[in-house]
């Protein structure tokens, strides 16, 4: 089984909505896990370091042509990159995933794309609401019937969520990933969600 | 008036408790703004590149001994790194900054810094717990009756904050910072913490 779960970056990609499901794959509460089940590898078009909306520059592990073929997971990170020529690159790299079944999650404006892909269209789905997909997707979207006004929404090994819901997309993606007990994982989400203060009060 | 905000990041840092306040120093909703009251800034013992819990690779804008002198904030971010010796280095950093009146901020492990320092005996405060602060701080805190059981405290400039907390955290330092209106402030906080669906449902 392949360990590695790829988050495609673009630039002024949004850091908040991968962070979670990177921590919890990583690591327990207080340190590195030990033997991690997954380890978390971050691609971007090319090797150079690529600048997240908050500033920080990250330094990628693979590009867009030296990405692996196989992997655990393919994620795809909102941010404001999505509307850019570079986003198109990503098509035939989702299409393949899909097409072998791998666990897909894409998230805000990750999910627009898949809408303007046409990558929606057989599955249950949220983002960044019904109107941002169908600008986006225009009559490669057909599957309004299938959006769900969830924060997260689990279908066919494919996770979208709204660029507010980085836990519930973590939480969807670790348990189609079956990264821990569905237990353990729904005391993260809550852990993080609720907040140490009022979970315990 | 200096416009960059410091974050300090160990090895093995806790990228979640960053990443919020750093997308709203930096971006609207919609775009990154045109002209950001303050820049994010990454500041690393040195100038390689500093992994994160989650494994991505951050390449510092600043080393320990590059850093400027004068800054808007200096936010500690926690990880696992504030329990080994490099960590030592930051209270010299720290204790400038308080002495500036500088804001600061110290979420989850370097909260716990700050009582291991002493940092924390004039001020009300939070952290992971009144039973960490005790632990770390031993016989150089002496104000466990000032610890408050909540998600983020600031006073006097300084915030503290839990692991959970990164919304609170980050709010807090955004109303010191006036980064932005309180209204726009609380509005950004409420629907990251709600989230999309549940804040308009």
């Amino acid at each position: 089984m392949n360990k590695e779960i790829l988050y495609i970056l673009l630039p002024d990609f949004a850091g908040h909505e991968m962070v979670y499901l990177a921590e919890a794959v990583a690591s327990d509460e207080y340190a590195l896990k030990e033997n991690p089940k997954y380890v978390s590898k971050f691609v971007a078009p090319t090797l150079t370091p690529v600048k997240s909306i908050g500033g920080f520059r990250l330094l990628p592990d693979y590009s867009f042509d030296t990405m692996p073929d196989d992997y655990a997971a393919l994620v795809l990170v909102g941010g404001f990159g999505w509307t850019t020529p570079i986003a198109d690159k990503v098509a035939s790299i989702v299409k393949h995933a899909i097409e072998k079944g791998k666990i897909v999650g894409a998230i805000c404006n990750a999910a627009s794309f898949m809408a303007k892909h046409g990558f929606l269209n057989n599955i249950k789905h949220t983002g960044n609401g019904i109107e941002q997909l169908s600008i986006w997707g225009r009559e490669n979207y057909t599957n309004s019937n299938g959006y769900v006004n969830a924060q997260a929404v689990s279908d066919a090994s494919i996770v979208t969520a709204n660029g507010s819901a980085t836990l519930e997309f973590a939480k969807e993606l670790l348990l189609l990933l079956k990264n821990d007990t569905p237990e353990r994982i729904e005391m993260y989400y809550q852990f993080n969600k609720q907040g140490f203060c009022d979970l315990f009060k």
